[in-house]
Parts: C-alpha cells; sequence; structure tokens
C-alpha cells in the first residue's frame, strides 16, 4: 500500500522543481545505497581524478581542487574504518559522499559535480570496480594452477581408470587428469584478461549523456585512473553494460569448470570410489550421523556456477531492449555482479584449499582400473599396428576378447595367450603385455597424451606458461 | 589461499570423530547463518511443534518438552528484538537456536533434536516460509487489482489507441487496457494458490532421510503447523525443492507481468506519448538535468523479472542432476528465494502505489488515437456486414481508403462520402459512421470486447471475483 | 548484406497499401511456417468452430460455413498425409491454409476470416496445443511411475545405503529410493493439471485485440473446442503468454526431477557403483573403446533440464516488458515450446523403458552399505531410548564408536558388545541388534520411513492415487 | 513405452559385445544425424588431414591415404548436393560418412579411424564450424556497421532529444546517437576475434580421452586445419566446450546490443515518436487491420536475445558439473549453438537492411526536442562557467527556471531575459542563447561528446578503426 508521503526536507539533490516528496516507498525502491557502498573506494579516487582534471584545466579553482581532493581522502578513511554515516535518503554511494564531502569542505563541494553526472560516474566507478576484480581473479585462478601442479607432479605414474561416460575408458594418470584442470582454468585466465583489456577505456566525461560544454581533459581523468583511453561515444559510455556480462560470462564458465572438478572431488571422495580423503578442515559432519563425512565444501562450489549464470542472465535479461542511453534498471547491475564475484572468489580459494589438502590414495585408483578392461583399445591397437587390419575389424576382435574376459570374471591381463588365440589365432605374446595398465599409460606418447613423459613435459611447461605471470 | 586451521574448540555439533578443526575459509563458505536467519520464526515455530510432539508420544518428557517450547519462546522474542548475538561458528539458524536454547534451559535442549535432522528441519522451515510468502503475494496481488479496478472505473470511456507491434490498431478504452493487466494477475494470483496448495504437506519427521525408530506422530505436527499431511516419503521430503522452483517461477510470471506494464507507464508518461502522469511520489529528478521527471520506480519494476528469472535459473541449475537426499547445494537455494521475494513485494507496492498516484490525460490519449486511422477495421467489418463482402476483399478496399486518407494528411473520419465513394461506389453514409472511433469502441460489444458496457461488467466481475476473497 | 525486393505479386493478404514487396530476407525472418505448422491439426479445428459459429450466428451463410467446414477437412487429410504444398511467402500456417481453402471452395474462403485476426487465432491454437501436451505428459508420468512402482514392489527389502552428501547416511530399501521419485513425478502431474485447467479458457473472438463488432458467440466456440470459458478480456487474451510459461516451467522442473533419476542411474551403472545394469537397449559401446557399456541414454535425460530451463528463459525473456497487446516477439514462443515438450516427452519415455528394463544388484548394494557405518545413527538413537541420553551426548558417543571401528578397519556390527563398553559402559547386547543394517531398516515406521511395511503401504497408496487416473 | 527390440543386424559400429540392439526409442534419443549433418563439411575436411598424416607417418599406406581423401571428396560432394542418404541408424555424421566411405572405397575406409575417436572428431569438427562463425559475424557487423557509419554521416546536425529513462536529456545528434552503436558492435567485433584466437587449437589426436600409442604428429594435423597448436592435454581437448560457451555469450551480448537499437526503430517509427519510416520492404501489414504498418523485422530482431541466452542458459547448464572426460550430455551442445548461429546471422542481416532503408524525418526529431527543455543542463553549465556559482546551485536555479516555463506552457528559449531575470537577477542575454538547442549541440566539444565537429572526427575515426578491416 502507498504510504504517506515524506515531511518535504532539504536534501533531495534533483528537488528543485518537484511539489511533493518521495513515497517512503519510493525511497525504499529507489535506495541503492545499501550495496553500492561497495564502490566506495572507486568513486572517491575517480572523485579525485576529475576534480584534479577540473583544477588543472581552470574550470574550479585550484584550491577548491585541493579541498575537495582532501576532504575525499578524509572520507575515504571514514568509510574504511567503518565511521560513516550512510544515510539511504542519499539514495547512492555518490550523493552520501558529497554530502559529507560539504560538510566538510563547504561550498566547493558543489563545484565537484561541475562537468559530469551520476551516469557516467556509476560506470567509472563500476568499470573500475570490475576491472579489479578481474586481477583478483586471475590471481585465485593462478593459485589454483599452482595447487593442481604440485598434486599432478606427484602423480604423474599414479595409474587410475580415465573415465567417459563414467565408465572405465583407458588408463590415464592422476597427473594427466589434474592437468586438464590446469588447462581450463588457464584459458579462464585469458578470458579475464581480454575482459579486463576491452572494458579499459574511462566513461568519465561523457557527463549525462551527451559530452560537456566545460574544456574537459579526458585523456587525462583516464590516465589518472589506469585506463587506455577515454570512450569514444559519450552515449554508449553512460549506458554500456557489455564489460560486465562479459565479465560475468567469464565468471560463469569458470564456475562451470569449477563445478565439474568439485563433482569429481565429491565422486572420488565417496565411499564407493575411494579414490582420494578430503582433509578434515574441508569436510563437516551431521547433525544426526555421527559416521558422516561430507563434502559440503565441494558440494557448494559445486552448485556455484547456477548462481551466477543467474546473475549474467539477469544482466543480460535488464539490458535487453533497453534504449538508450541509461535507464535506472541499470541500477539492478550491481548486486548480480557483487554476489557472483564473491561467490566466485570464495569457490576459487575453497577448491584450492581443497586440493592442497587432499589425500590420495593411489592404491584404490589401481584396483578400480583393474576392474574395468581399461586396456582393451591397446590391444585393438596392437591388431591394427601388428596385423595391419582396419581399426574397426580389430575392434570387433576386441570386443569378443572382452566378453570372453568378462564371461569369466576376470581382469583382461589374466587372460592368457591361448585365451586370446581361441579369438583370433594371429594374437602374439606381446598382445599381452598390451593389456597391461602400465604399459598402456606409457605408450601413449602422443602430444598431449597420458605417457608419463607427455606429462611431465605438460607440467614444466604449465609452470611455465602460467605461475609467476602477472595477473590481470 | 588456505588460511591456518583454527584452533580447536567444542563447539561444532558434529566434529566428534574428526581429528582437525574446519578451516577458516570453510567456515565462511559453509556458514549460512548470514541468510539462514531470516528463517528463525519458522524454525522456533516448528521446533515447538516438534517438541510438544515428542512429549506426547513420551519419548521426551513432558517437562522437558515444555522447557524447550518456553525457552524458544524467549529466543524467538530475543531475535525479534535484536537482542540475539548471531555466530558464523554455529554454521545456521538451527544450531544458533539451540545453542542459545542450552544456555537458557541446560541440558535438555539436548533432547529437541530427538528424531529430527537438520535435513528434514530446514525443508520444514523453509516450505513454512514460502507459504507464507505465497499469502504475501497473493494480497499485494489484490491490492494491485484493486488499484487497476479503481482507475479502470473511471475511464471506461476514456478512448485511447490500442496498439499491437506499438502501432495504433483499433480504438479501446483506457479501462479496456488496464482490465487486461487485472485478468492476469488474477491468474497469477491462483498460480500461487496452487503453488501453495501442493506445497503444504510437512517434510518434518523425515528425519535425516529414512525416517525414525521412534514413535513419532507425524501427523500431528503437521497439523500443529497449518500442513494438510505429512509427505509421504521421507527420502522425498528432504531432498525435494520443487515447491520452491514453482515459487520462483509463478515468481517470474507475475514480475514478467509487471514488467509489461512497467513499461508501458513508461511509455505513457515519455513526453512523445504524454498520456499519463506519474506523481512526484514515484518520479525521480536527475543531479544534472533539472527539466528531467524521470519513471525510476517504472524502470526499477521494468527490471525485476529480469533479476526473479535469474533466481529461478540458480535454483533449476542446482537441483539439476542431484542424486538422493540431501546435499549441500541445496543450501544455495534459501538467497534466491529470499531476494526474489523481497524484489517482487517491493515492485507490488510500487506498482500499486504508482497506479493510485496516476495522473490521466484522455485529451491526449484522444489525439493520438485520431492520428492513426483506428478505425479502419470499422470500415472493413462495415463492407463484410453490409455489402457481404468477403472479409479479404473488404480489407483491401479498406486499405484504399486508408491511403487516400494518408495522402491527404487527413485523419479518417474527415474524408467525405464522395472520397469513400471514389474507392468503391456502394459506400454510404452511415459507413462514415463507422469511422468514429467512439462508434468503434462502442460497437465491440462482443464478450471481453471494449465497448463500455461490457467493460463495465468485466470489471463487476472482477470485483466480485478478486476482490475481498480469502488470500492465499 | 539487403537482398533485392522481391518482384510484385498478388499473394500477400495484406499488401494492399504498401508500394513495394518484402525483402527476400524479410520473407525469411518474417516467415513462421517451417515450425507452425506443427499447429495445422489445431488451427483448422479452431477454424472449423469459428466458421460454424459464423454460421449459427447469421453472420455468414451457413452454406459458406458448411463449404469452409468441408474444405478445411480436406486440408487436414492433405496436411496429414504429407501432401500438402507449404509456402514461406505464405508466412504462416493460418495463411497457408487459408489460400488453399480458396483454391478449394473459392470465394467463401474469404469469409472465414470475418471477426478474428490471426492474433487470437493464433493464441488459440497454440492454447490448444499446449493444452494436449498437459495431457501427454501426464500420461507418460503415469507410465514412468507404473514403471517405479513396478520396480519398487520386488524391493522392499532391498538394502541400499541411503545417502546424502553422496556418502552412506543410513539403511534404505531401493524400493524406497524409488518411491521418492513417484513422489515427485506425482506433484508434477498436478503442476500440468494445474496448468491445464488454468490455460482452458478461450481467446477465440478477441480478434485484433478489442473484440468485434459482429454478433459472435464465444461461449460456442469455446464449447465447441473443450474450453471452459471465453478469456475475459480481448487484449489479455492476444497477448498472454502466461499460460506458456507455467507450463515451460512445470516442464522444467519436472525435468530436473527426471535429471536426479538419471544421474543416479548413471552413477549406480557405473563400475564403482555397480548397483544396476542397464539394458544392452539403453545402452551403447564406444567407436574405439570395445568394453564401453555407455549410460548414453540416461546422460542426454540429464541433459535436458538445461535444455527446457532454456526454453523458459527464453520466453520469460521475450515477454519481459513487452507493452500491450500483439507485439511480433511472441512469434518467437512456439520453436521453445515445441523443442521442450519434444524433449520432455523423449526423456519421459527412455527413463521409462530404462527403468523397466534395469537389473538391480541387491548384493552389491548390501556390500556397499555395510561399508559405510550407516547404522551409527541407530545406536544413537538406542542410547536416547534406553539410557535417556540427550541426542547432542548421544551423538557423541556414536561418533568415538565409529572412530573406533574405522581404527580397526571393520564394519560396525562387528564390533564386540566388549569394544562398545570401552566407548561407553552402558551399553548392552541389544544396542548391537541396533547395529544390523536390516533391523535398522525395519525399525524405521515412522509414517513415510523406509521400513518395508511403511513403504508397501506407500506402495499401495500411490498405486491408488496415481494409476488408471485420468490424465490431465 | 518401451518399444520391441529391433531385430539384430550389423550396422552398429560397437555392437561386437552387445547381446540386443538397441531400443527404437533409444536409437530416437541417441542419434544426432537430424542435427549434426551440418557439421559434414568441417568432418570431411578433418578427416582428410588425418588421413593424410597417417599416411605421412607410415600409420597406414599412402594409398589407402589417398583412397581415403579421394573418397570424402566425393561424399562432401555428393552431401553438398543433396544427394546423399543419412541414416538414423548410423547415429551421427561421422559414421554416416564412414559407412559410406566403406562403399565407395572398401576395406580401407576402416583404416581412417585410426589413432582417433569420435569424441576428438566432434571436438574438432565443433570447433571447426564455431571459428567459421566467428568470421561470419564478424563480417556482418561490419557490414552492420557500415551501414550505421553511412546513416550517421548524413546526421551530424539532425538534432534529436538524447533520452536517459526514455525522457528528454539534452540535445544530441542522430548521427551522435547511432555512432554509440558502431562502438558496440565494434567491441562484440573484438568479442569473437578474442573467441576465435582462444578456440584456434587442434583436439584432433586426443584420441578418446588419453591420447595414443599411433606415432601421430598432431601438429601436422593442426596445421593443415588452420589451427595455432594441437591442444596441451587430451581429456581436455575431448570434453573442454567453454570455446562454445564463450562463442555464445559473445553471440548474446551482441544480441541484447541488437535488441536496444531494435527497440529504439520501433519507438521511433511508432506513430507517437515519427522519428523514421522503416521500408516497406521491412515492414509488415496486417490480416484485419488494413491501416497497419508494423515493424515485425525489428520486434524479431528485438526478442533474439532471449533465445540465444536460452541457448547459453542450455550449454551452461549442460557442462555444469560433468565430470571427466566426454558424457553424451554433451551431444546436446551442438542445437543452441546452430540456433544461436542462425539467429544471429539473420539478426543482423536484417538490423543492416532496415538501417540501410530506413527514412529519417528530422523536423519531427527537432520538434520532439523543443518540447523537452533539453537545454536546461545548458543553463547550468552557464551560470557555472559564467557567475562561477557551484554545480549544485546552478542546478537548483535552473530548475526554477524549467517550472516557469512548464507553468507558461512554454520552450525554454522562449523565455525572454526579463523572465530569466525574475529567477535570478544575474542571467545575461547571453544566457538565452545556451537554451538553442543548436548552440547546445554545438557546445559539447569534449571528446566524444555530440558536437558535430567531435562526431565528423568520430565517424573518420571509426571508418578507419573497423571498416575493410579483415575479419575473425
Amino acid at each position: 500500500m502507498t504510504k504517506k508521503p515524506q515531511k518535504k526536507t532539504t536534501h533531495t539533490i534533483w528537488g528543485g522543481r518537484f511539489a511533493a516528496q518521495p513515497d517512503a516507498l519510493m525511497v525504499e525502491v529507489n535506495a541503492s545505497i545499501d550495496f553500492d557502498k561497495r564502490l566506495y573506494h572507486e568513486d572517491i579516487t575517480a572523485s579525485q581524478a576529475h576534480a584534479e582534471m577540473l583544477g588543472a584545466q581552470g574550470i574550479i579553482s585550484k584550491a577548491d581542487a585541493k579541498a575537495i581532493c582532501k576532504g575525499l581522502e578524509t572520507i575515504r578513511a571514514e568509510i574504511t574504518a567503518g565511521k560513516f554515516q550512510f544515510s539511504k535518503t542519499l539514495e547512492d554511494i555518490h550523493m552520501n559522499i558529497e554530502s559529507r564531502l560539504k560538510e566538510l569542505i563547504g561550498a566547493a563541494a558543489g563545484r565537484l559535480h561541475t562537468a559530469r553526472s551520476r551516469n557516467d560516474q556509476v560506470a567509472t566507478d563500476l568499470r573500475l570496480w570490475v576491472r579489479g576484480q578481474c586481477g583478483e581473479i586471475d590471481r585465485a585462478l593462478m593459485a589454483l594452477q599452482d595447487a593442481l601442479l604440485t598434486q599432478a607432479a606427484q602423480h604423474t605414474k599414479t595409474l587410475m581408470p580415465g573415465m567417459t561416460h563414467l565408465q572405465t575408458a583407458q588408463p590415464v594418470s592422476f597427473a594427466h587428469h589434474l592437468m586438464a584442470y590446469v588447462e581450463m582454468f588457464g584459458r579462464d585466465r585469458t578470458r579475464f584478461t581480454d575482459a579486463r583489456a576491452r572494458m579499459n577505456e574511462s566513461p568519465l566525461g561523457a557527463a549525462a549523456l551527451a559530452g560537456t560544454p566545460f574544456p574537459i581533459d579526458r585523456d587525462s581523468t583516464a590516465k589518472k585512473l589506469g585506463f587506455d583511453a577515454p570512450m569514444a561515444n559519450s552515449m554508449d559510455a553512460v549506458s554500456a553494460r557489455d564489460f560486465a556480462m562479459e565479465y560475468l560470462a567469464a565468471a560463469a564458465i569458470t564456475a562451470t569448470h569449477l563445478s565439474r572438478l568439485a563433482e569429481e572431488l565429491i565422486l572420488w571422495s565417496s565411499e564407493r570410489f575411494g579414490f582420494i580423503r578430503l582433509s578434515d578442515a574441508f569436510s563437516t559432519g551431521s547433525s544426526i550421523m555421527p559416521q558422516k563425512r561430507n563434502p559440503d565444501a565441494a558440494e557448494l562450489v559445486r552448485a556455484k556456477p547456477a548462481r551466477i549464470t543467474g546473475a549474467l542472465i539477469t544482466l543480460l535479461g535488464i539490458v535487453k531492449a533497453l534504449p538508450m542511453s541509461y535507464g535506472k534498471d541499470l541500477q539492478e547491475d550491481k548486486e548480480p555482479i557483487f554476489d557472483a564475484s564473491d561467490h566466485l572468489n570464495m569457490a576459487l580459494a575453497v577448491m584450492e584449499g581443497m586440493l592442497r589438502d587432499m589425500h590420495v590414495f593411489p592404491e584404490i585408483m589401481a584396483e578400480a582400473l583393474n576392474a574395468g578392461y581399461a586396456t582393451a583399445t591397446d590391444l585393438a591397437d596392437w591388431l591394427v599396428a601388428n596385423l595391419n587390419l582396419p581399426f574397426r575389424e580389430a575392434h570387433h576382435i576386441t570386443g569378443q576378447v572382452v566378453a570372453l574376459a568378462e564371461s569369466r570374471g576376470v581382469r583382461l591381463d589374466a587372460l592368457t595367450l591361448t585365451d586370446l588365440q581361441s579369438v583370433h589365432s594371429a594374437l602374439r605374446a606381446d598382445a599381452l603385455d598390451a593389456l597391461n595398465p602400465a604399459t598402456s599409460l606409457a605408450a601413449r606418447q602422443s602430444f598431449g597424451g597420458t605417457a608419463p613423459a607427455q606429462v611431465k613435459a605438460a607440467i614444466a611447461s604449465a609452470r611455465k606458461r602460467f605461475i609467476n605471470k602477472k595477473g590481470a
């Protein structure tokens, strides 16, 4: 229900022409201060750059510029120290800061907003914040790669069932399996790097939407804020949110990769698999079942792509069909971005921790591998390489060998030469070797294959390509 | 990075078998207290029902049951008054409350968790909360329908251009247009009613997943909590979240309807349309452009379906492919539900406020209508009804009449009989009448049509069907 | 690139006033015949109802009405027989049919479109189609429930590890596990039933958006088409798509349930679990690995909720912020609906087939259960019930018992009384019984619990509630 | 219901070990040939590269390699000519082609599949296809930019209301408005370029998941197929779909940009705006309302981001939590990719066509501008620049001037100096100049601003940066 209009006061910055005050409900729905206060650091830094530029260009006096910058620094300290009083009636972080600035330095505070608008201001703040996150996430991804590489280095000869369709396919090393993720996360990092580079242009100076008649120097503010250049079109500058969509898309893809690994940790640490044990630090118990050791952290990581995808969908949906230039709909961009960032960072840190602490049981992996006829393909390959059979025919013969082992209830390498020859008379003793998992592993010497030599080279290459590189 | 394990303390309720304490990071990712504290009311009510039943069944003593219920009531008061100290180490609302209960009543507190688990407990709490929201939203939707009906009652003869493709199609009354939304919101209400009815079964007593050997009475707790019955399968009870998905889907659909109306308010209040004026209370100004009157509230409402759809996607994504029964992934269900609920409620209230305050300009609507050749179909219909032409031929003739008016730059009803006859000689004077918008409006007497008599009847029917009905 | 305008021809039904013909590209983007031809049956049925009503009301002659109905029946036969020539230039199914009708019966065909528009026509067609699907899916869900009930009936005493977090929690029967899905699919069915009931109102007669001056009888066409009533507002009638969103939401939720079961089939049929074997008919092999038996069908079912959720998002996104009344955006509603329906139906049929064919290995399930300390909660419950300990204390003691068994590497029920008493001296011989899985199972007699008696009753109840009920 | 198993035949390539044939339903759900036949070109090209390499490495004979390549070329011609018989029982494009190859060249066909698997084969095909699309879309975006630049060049002095919140904000030129989109589409292009570069690594040779013991040369096949390098990890190679997610994300963002422009075309061509007229070629009429000119093409473009976002969500949902390495779920990746690509390409072409054909009405834009107090900010800026008032004070004074004009019902530049001075006595005659829209436009000389000189420079720069650059 519509609540009673509030008593008219003087705080609203756009109220000059309005007869009535905002409905209390309107204050509630309109205010963004509860979430956009997270931008205070970026807002202050950008305001300082703007004020300095206004002073340097003679648009405001150098003294005013100096007073503004100093006052803003005081405010930054107040907010950081948790001593700042945020007000919902002041709507957003921009007006909360400007209002406090007026208390601190008086009338000069009113000159800060010359030649800019909240439209370019918030676009600048958000870009700076997201740009910063690209760096954060890059660093967290690198740490995660490092954790994977550290584990991989110990397991280049640890045999496990390489699976497709969750069925044993061929022997792989645990290191090789982990290295797949190192590659995924490596691509994820470049996605953030690319997004960061693309978004690194300054909206500041676009003003409301059309630019400004004041002789501002957009190159100067861009440079001060670490942007490569000012954005080339003022309407685009205030209304574009593709930088945020791209960031969320990169985050969703990264979270999807994390969820694949999380799923595997859950599987591997289940009693039926038993391949690994997560540390106590990353397990939880049950309030009712005393024997439980639950992989809660991994499950939470597994859920994150759904959440981050939700954030991406939200932003894509908000911007769809939005006419130029700024619309208030865009205020809804921040919470999904903040939420997605927080949860991606959390998931990355937790995953890194789980991997570093994880205990591996190579014997159980080996046992699993032996149960799965994993070297059948090797026999098929032997038939091709040694008897010159077409692969399709070799595949058929091997299928019969597997059926034989299955009917006997034995491992493939427990079959005798006589057994093999009962299926195809030209099979020789060295075909038996092909059925040994370690032989199979060592044989996959093709580039990118699971042979220990290949994987060691891959680890070395990955360390060089990915670790200690400067982040985005 | 993995932080140092915390010093071992005694607070963790599942720690009996664990050697090391949770990683600080794990506490962070695992704790849900920051958001699930919103369930405190439901959690306490459900615990009281459980304790009473345990007492009545002789599973715990009546004295213990009484002490538990009283202690819980004290805690409810403490939380409501904002005096409760929530602790992240205690993970969630359930353990925060139980821990405080122990402080208040001692060892008996430990008996509350007999024959239940956090799995059925949280499922019960969340169902109760969502069930309550169905009622809240139903009431808000009814209030919104009332606001629409109030406006509609004043505008059954207010002519406006009925549009398809944002092009003038045929005359409609403003009341008729608003009544379309009354119908949509009416269906939305029944969606929440249906969802509420379907979810109104009690998970309590499912325990961890398998039921319990204690002689509990699930009918009794179900009844105390207003559920129709206990859920029929204990594994389903702890792992089902379809009730929440359905709720979010109903919310997303409702928000979509709201966004259509919001879009129209934005269009209508733009200078180019000028059909309505939103009140000062629901408009905002600009920090830089003093002349602006921005429909911020409507724009925020327009954005909400994207947000709520994001929440729906999140939950659908979380539950996808989740094996039985409870997985920690499900902890991620609450924030999207809370967020979607808050924003839907806000959007409904704001929309109601905007509609009640909205000022309508019938003359401008009429002017817009006249510019749009809106009665062309009426001429085609006249040709069918009076000259017995097939509709397709009538359509063609009318197209030529429109082309004539367009070339002259005049309204359709400014054409003369001679003009009409220059296109088709059998056209008569009463065909001219058909070109008058008010005549056109009055003629659409088919059920559900825009004729004032029809719309008045529709308003009366809607008042009867929708208003003062008891909510979900 | 813009292609050359086509030579002017006479086929376009709305071309009377247009100087140039549609761009070839425009024909391509605008035409919907490639997908909306699936509505031919509904389109013809609705047109017949409309024509009969026009005849009965004297709006067209009875002879024309009869000719139209007969011609339409001929066309239905032609399309069903695959003998109909669809034309993209005729845009959609409506015009393809009307154009052919003109060939068949001449000028009278032009009278069919009296007092209606493609807007109400397509809304009617699509409602009829979706309504039909609600019935199809209900039937498929019932068949699936029947398959589950059939398996369940054989496994009320088949012990398996009931899991939470993919860790062994407590013993459950395989029947109990399956019955969780019977409940889920039961709720899914009612969702389609509710959606069907809500959508079962006729848009026909709303005409373009405003109703019509012709004395039509909307009740009559509604009744002929099996609708409960005509829709109450003509603008709502042509622009509402909430019925389709609700249908897609119900489909997405159902698919999510299917994917949970599919995930379990994949897990259970993996070598590490070995609980079940999918039949050859629902397994596939590998083109390279001869030993593989892949659960492809289950994996495809697992993927479907993503696809159907995509369809839901698409429709929610299309309708968001769409002003009244019909917009061409709505043409994009059909493909996601068709695609989601096809894949849900397929997934339901495949799941039913897999379940009916599935071979279960109770011994392996039992072996898995024994490895997991699944009866620890039973010991805790014994301590509460027999020694009157608070549950929290009992939980702690049991944790120590589990730690003991773990350190010994034995099952819980392999511990001796002396072992138990070394942890808590008051433990008695009957506490050992509590550690037996079958005892544990039988003890969970609470309503909805896993005790065989409960599950048998649940199966009987479900057969009564769900099977042979008439579908939606 | 489960259909009867098919009679056992010999065609299935993996059937060696299977006793029963696939269920007919299984064939239906499992087969991908209906959609993956679109990959035939890529499949053949990749197979030729593979065969040549096998020959060069001596893994198969050079004669066989040659026969295979020639046979494949024949098949390519057959498919292109529409003469190829696709079979659903052969499951997919790979087996359809290989089966035909056997017919054409006999046993040698069976050697093609040596040292590869369908897993790396399909990953290669799809990468090639998506890579090709990146180029297609880049070219279409460039053509669209060219259409925008062509229109912009004619309208650097065409005044229109620059809007925020769909309310008149400040004067901008129509060229400036269009140039915002040139920038957006420019960033979109680089997103496809980056995606293309990142995906340009070859999965071929990863075989099933682990690499192969055959001495293959992955560098050689990578080079032949235009890849930069082979992928570094074989498990990653067969299971990674981030390249496709990134592509879909770029497509969704581009579609979102298109939808913003589409929304504006719809608004601008509405009767209330009247800013532009879409050509007959891109408009449609109504089947019932002869006067209609509907922007159907623009509405369809507006809907596309919902559809493409749906595709993105589908793929993100499919890959979430999917364990290594290949799972059949991934077969569901193709249809969303194909659908999104087709519709994005269509939307780009249609948008280009609409823009090239669009007729602009500068007088109506100017009239709209004049009605909106668009130069109020200019007066505020004048007060700051000339009277050295703080901006906040200037904003307040200007608000009062707007209120005065509003109460008089006149344009801002229709106020007299006396009027102005009644609000603030220091206002001078040149302040009146500031209120003229053309003056306002010309004054916004800041970089990226709307002043004609700035926009001309922006057009020249954009032509240089964007047009005739080689596509992705």
